[in-house]
């Protein structure tokens, strides 16, 4: 049985604190370089394309974690009416959004529709950034907690990874195809550095230096057959995070919610797994990524790499970002 | 001089409707195969990575488009007040969702941060969905305008063409480096055709089948250096939409906010070429594309092509996405 | 059994259409007179208030109307967190928002907190506009339905009304003491307009021209005792609608979710009720109005009539508005 | 020359705290009671209605403090297009939001138009809560700063004041008047309690124990007549505090953004009466009040007290709160 005596020791391990100097805020992104990229899209052989990110909108799976709505899309001009603002929005002084809309549309047979959305920025298919979870006042790299204020992340927000693409390898390990059952069923068994040693070994793969890892656990499978977003689901053990760090791994994802098994697997830390990555190795975790489209593929023609480019948008100080991962084959 | 009549007989000729069968709300992607997107990866010779969104925030360039304001993120927990939490939000039951985070944080080191955004969908770098723009009642494809509702569009929306990625091989046409100036400044001198062949000889480039089309003017770079979101900016004249259309572009995008020249070429029509392009021919628009690196790195080695990925996200119903489009070359 | 033959012939009967002009925007509220406002002031004998708005939070009554979730409430600034922004948000350039609170806090021991909001503006106690519901294309006094646009309506909306007040004599009729049971669990037994005589009879009270009738159901008691939102409620007959019309009442409000009883009464038209009272009386209904402890005082005292401010917010164009209505005994 | 030593010095002087018991929220609203309720209600001798909130629109007067913006007003269902929902939205399961819209219209002539605002809960008329401003670490009554979360304000929310409605009698002093020219023009006169006396004498009234003082800068009239929201602003001079607090006035109000003269009045604190009057004295102000008609009323009959009306909303945990405050003579 583990503790946080043990979590406090794997930490100190993992830690790669001053690893790319004092003031990274990019941690193991860092490991893609260059050539990496460049490698990364030789991988492209068929040219099928997998976007492994989710819809946006009122169906997602948001709704237990009450800080996290799912997104709300409302139009600011439609279809419907956008013939109305010609006679009803001239002369509404108090209202000089409706002017401005009626006057493009005097005299002229230009329309156009408009949206906004209000989410959070982990909605659906996201990207955690390195400032999205952390213990003892500090976040990655020891930058204060306190740096994350009101108005957003002066420091590992996610718009300081931009510049990485996000592009490298992609690696696929399907631990449903492994397990023949719904692993996503059993939270209280979670995925181990061995069985990720197996399911590797089983698909004919390697992790490398500056890999994406994309952990299938069949989730989001339920959840779309379903729609049960409060189902149980298994996920990687905490001990996963030495294996990543290791395999010197860039970043991890699952078509899951939190990537790890969210089941305490001891007593006194809520997510350890996500406090050793983000926190400690700098490493980004991606969530509720479909893989399923692309795990047919993989079963398919045995070839679980891919090239990947996931880019976040780079919404300033923003602890996290949506994200619609694609991968090449 | 243009006219609306001949805005008519122009849209007749590049119109695409029924081309990719009655149902389709993907137009001009259909241009990309699979051997497209091969090919583009083969285009990787560096692995150097140009991430082309900007940034999402405060300091974005709306404002002028009262319909559109900047993107406003705030936080629902930040690092400066996670740990009051455990002492204040206990029995706060008229706040629940203080309450869970409280509990979260109960005996336990572990903190979160986590955020929310309100944005327009076209607030900064962006995708036009095929629904955005229209005339005479109806979408690309001959889909009633009305089909785009109060609650978003159920034809053409963004999400409809997410299987496509989007990715291609992508070709700047540096404007600004073939006039030698800031071109953004005059918006009486629209791109016309001609020029583009201009662009495409000097740079030793062809635009072929599948490509995206980015076009820089300079107003980005401007827009950056100055902040003034009101400046001018020249862009496509509309006639080029035949030209994109000759070539059986996939998409066009540019650096500037509407891809073409925002001031009239001829009376009677708003944004003609936004209304060839999306409305006529099904092709998707780009805009505030930020190819300031990416033009640079093409100058200095020559070469103008790139496999490129732009991926939308996919929001239920929507008729634009914030996208952060990345060029590997 | 009534029909929809009946509902027209019954909405022919009470149309409002034309009767306070062609231009009115403000209906049955045009019956509260100086003389009806100064004499409900003259009904404060106690000096007792009695605030009948509800709480707007994330434990409110929405969910199961999907287009309207419950209130955000989010900070722009807290006080975890203010003297970091001393320290963090100086110099970053990227969010001007940030600088700028920094900038207040500066060498300064001024300190504030502030916050937004994000919610339907019928989340909780509420007024509809007599935008709100309407039917055959046509809304209150013959006005097009098309003159509610994507940006508001331009006609009916809240803001033509804020020049009433809203204040007037308040009557409540307390059917939970009449029927001496939970009205509220009973969907299938609807408030008739002999059971509102009895009920005012009862109370030894007379509806009068210019009232607010504010009927209780029991239906908020039961939400907040039980938090379930989906509980069956009671509630007005649509007959009620030409008893409140042969009073002149100039409004009427309850404790629960519709004033009226949802189940419909007959097959063809949905909440008749509504239709009849804002599209051809042109009659304000008010929703989600928390009368218990008003309700307990009248109990004690016998007196049932109060004077009434329910002042609803100026929002430009807004069908309903969110309100905290006070009753004075 | 003030100093801060000064302003130290009064707040001792003017500080409530504990004076209403140690869990107090309420501050000097505690200074009405029922009987002045019930004396201001007899203040009403012409049945007249002043409506003092301004409109909540795009059109409003944010925009410099970027932390604030206009409101930001949307429809999910509206008048154009509720028909097209009954066509369109049928089996588009994508978006639950829209079938159940579509539900609602089929097979029945109902139709309604709904709304939802995105706003800063002091974005034109308002109340300050007690937790709006505060320094050294303490909100009123000595409650921690930190007591004000991410998700709220667990102590001196606008929530807590509630109960008072607020309703009290209202005195207006007309400084415009008094000056006889547009006071609001010059920032560097701020309103001394002096002033306030001299205002009260000419007018005939007194400011007794309980009520809420309205002071005419004239800041809005010249806002609707320019549009110019950064137009300089005078107001009440930092030392108007003691002039409250000796008073026994139970709060502020003012027709400018900030009630107080924003110039500094001496170095090293801002807002100092801001502090004063919410922190120490646990005293509301309003700000944004159009007294406009009020004061051409006021003038007219030579009658500057009347009853007041202006309840906050009940927003959980919130610093402030929309409001539409109405007086009645």
């Amino acid at each position: 049985m583990s503790s946080i005596t043990e979590f406090r020791a794997v930490a100190e391990q993992v830690r790669n604190w001053g690893r790319w100097g004092d003031d990274d805020e990019v941690g193991t992104l860092n490991l893609i370089t260059p050539e990496k990229v460049r490698a990364s899209a030789g991988l492209v052989r068929k040219g099928s394309v997998f976007p492994l990110g989710v819809e946006f909108g009122a169906k997602g799976p948001q709704g237990d974690y009450l800080f996290r709505p799912n997104p709300i899309h409302l139009m600011t001009v439609d279809g419907g009416d956008a013939d109305h603002f010609v006679e009803h929005s001239r002369g509404w002084s108090a209202n000089p959004v409706a002017e401005q809309i009626g006057q493009y549309f005097a005299d002229n047979p230009f329309r156009f529709n408009d949206d906004m959305i209000i989410m959070p920025l982990q909605a659906a298919t996201q990207w955690d950034a390195l400032s999205h979870t952390y213990y003892d006042g500090l976040l990655y790299n020891g930058f204060p907690a306190s740096a994350v204020t009101s108005q957003g992340a002066t420091r590992c927000g996610i718009d300081k990874v931009i510049d990485k693409g996000i592009t490298t390898r992609g690696v696929l390990l399907d631990v449903v195809a492994h397990r023949g059952d719904d692993v996503h069923l059993d939270p209280d068994r979670p995925v181990t550095p061995d069985e990720l040693d197996e399911v590797a070994d089983r698909q004919g793969v390697a992790v490398e230096q500056g890999d994406v890892v994309i952990v299938r656990t069949g989730w989001w499978d339920n959840f779309r057959r379903t729609g049960d977003r409060s189902a149980f689901t298994s996920g990687l053990s905490w001990r996963c995070a030495e294996w990543l760090h290791a395999r010197r791994a860039a970043a991890v994802a699952s078509d899951n919610v939190t990537v790890e098994v969210p089941m305490p697997e001891f007593d006194g830390v809520f997510l350890p797994f996500h406090l050793l990555c983000e926190r400690d190795m700098g490493m980004m975790l991606g969530e509720y990524w479909d893989v399923t489209a692309l795990a047919a593929d993989c079963a398919g023609d045995g070839v679980y790499e891919f090239q990947l480019i996931a880019p976040p948008l780079a919404v300033v100080g923003a602890v996290g970002s949506p994200v619609n991962p694609i991968a090449i084959k």
